[in-house]
């Protein structure tokens, strides 16, 4: 059997059966048997580093997540096509009824610094990156051109404003923002320094981001 | 601040960063330094129930993680288009160079459950579940059409299939056969039971899912 | 003697005289006959929350201070005008022989404030501060351009750059290029959050900031 | 990180946030919040031993402070050129609307002690302290000439006669002068002596220092 999963894997759902599910067994039938009903949607990033259930101590049950690359929300596009994150949201929202929507982008990710590099060479023939970070593009100029910025801090930039543009996505669905208006559901921005998992969470007024703990 | 995000990923975040953190700084830190450098794809649902970093026990760096309803591979599909997931194994396969690519199903799934329940009314006039649904639709009909089988032992058996359509579409990614046929990539299905935590591993020549363990 | 000094500052001094003073009045008494000789020069903001003698808790002798509006150094012209940066400069490396100069930057600066909004109306009719912060012009209007970042970000952004603009103006100085090169004298940014007290070293090579501390 | 700041600053950093950060954290994150209002603003020395905060105890946000070689103000010269110290009472009187301007002068200036030694060879080939000093020129040679005091005693005599130098310039900025004529604004001398710690006032008719107080 070890053949037919990672032997890393393995271990580690042996590890999950040992020490975890013992006292969570409980919990996994009466979600089974009642079904899910997360408060909150969280959308976070592919990054082996970012795991929301980690970063949040999550129970089964507690979060619906959807993790793309640099934890987008493309624009409100009702055109027939399929939609990955636009159908998770519509499910979150509309059938599981979540009160809350978390972007949470992180430091260091790879899918912004590829929008920053836009010389880079395709990573495939289908530029499948290229063309998924182009979401990002008139930002990512803006941003990139500021070279008395040092390429960290443009990273950064653009990590926030890439937060704040999903945001702003998010509220290009009717349905959302009908449901913000009528204050049934709360949409929030945070970002994870993954060099000190220090989590910062964004003004909802202003924009801006701040550390949630003091030292 | 308790206001910027919800109550309960506060509490759980102090809840990690007085547990959880203090023993993996050091390893959050060198992945911040050294980048990741995951060895396994997974690609899992959104589901609340099915996070693979529990299920598999998983630190920082060991997964990367992408999260849509159903855990769908779309077909490729280079039309310049913006592709989530498509991007994403892109990413992976291409720049982080994994080694292994996991699809995990799960029992009780909300979007094979739609898949199966054509004639609902959409969750939004944008239908985005529908059309996101759609790439199961001739499974659908025909698992659907066997009433033979119960409502769950149609919904198991959809969600099987659909874990083997998305292992085909993975293998029409030009860059992902290439890599298979070199035997640098290796293509897993899973599936996860969550009324009880058990999981179940295909079998890469029949296809076939069988338990991992005894309980 | 009352009104002679600001009632504050009087009481301030009894303070000193009663609690500091008797613990330093050997110090104070050698460092008259001895003279100074400090090893670093700290160019700081004149705002009221940045004291460098209470952010490094120094003793009389160790460092010694320049304080303008922006901690700015402006850049080597030898003119014949009156520069009073530069003649202090020119003080601490060739007659006192510091060993390190540090720009000691910082988080809400009035004067960056200003230089990011250039239509306010001049604070006189000689419009110094306009015309002092006019030294970051470009450095400010290149920030200033990117409505993707907050206005919080953009002054962020621009304290930084500031100081960076800092550090290459010292270098434009002969005598410090030419003692830099032989490796007598040291150049450091720092930059200090004043909401927190936290303070963010520079990177000499990539010219990134961050914290000096792990919460 | 040691390498990044002087390890000298960093051990005082340290020791600032373990004994006086916290009783001064609150206060910290208001004037953050609310601005800098210092009701005075001090011109002091650069000097090393004559940090103003040290001296009048000063806590975060008490006083706004300029440092310049000699605690000099030069005259109101609106030339378009940019002017430190200048700039910095023109912010503090117009934007902080400060009610007290001090100058803080001191006993063994290294500034006074250059002005009074014309033919030493410039400290660089710009000879920015000998420009900058040759604001004193004409003082500077006046009690230069006097070869009936000791050179002590020129030099505390320059040390005083350059404050009311510095009070006579900061009443040729129009904007001071106003508003010294309407009492909204008061303008202060005084001198440290360095070996003792003894303050001194200067007496706002005649023009005399004594001491503040009897050690």
């Amino acid at each position: 059997m070890a053949k037919r999963l990672p032997d890393h894997l393995m271990a580690g759902y042996n590890s999950f059966i040992a020490k975890r599910l013992p006292g969570e067994r409980q919990l996994f039938r009466e979600l089974a048997d009642k079904g899910q009903h997360p408060k909150t949607m969280v959308i976070a990033c592919c990054d082996s580093r970012t795991a929301p259930e980690t970063l949040f101590d999550c129970a089964p049950g507690d979060i619906f997540v959807v993790r793309n690359v640099a934890n987008l929300v493309p624009p409100y596009e009702p055109d027939g096509e399929y939609h990955s994150t636009s159908a998770a949201l519509e499910f979150a929202v509309n059938s599981l009824k979540v009160e809350h929507i978390v972007i949470l982008g992180h430091g260091n990710c790879g899918g912004i610094h590829a929008a920053l590099s836009p010389s880079a060479e395709p990573l495939s023939s289908g530029d499948f990156i290229g063309r998924w970070m182009s979401l990002l593009d008139p930002a990512a100029k803006a941003v990139g051109a500021n070279e008395l910025m040092t390429g960290r801090e443009r990273q950064s930039a653009l990590e926030r404003i890439a937060i704040r543009y999903s945001l702003k996505n998010l509220r290009s669905f009717p349905f959302i923002a009908a449901l913000e208006a009528e204050g049934k559901i709360t949409l929030h921005g945070a970002w994870v320094d993954i060099s000190s998992g220090a989590l910062w969470a964004m003004d909802p007024e202003s924009g801006d981001f701040s550390m949630t703990t003091e030292e």
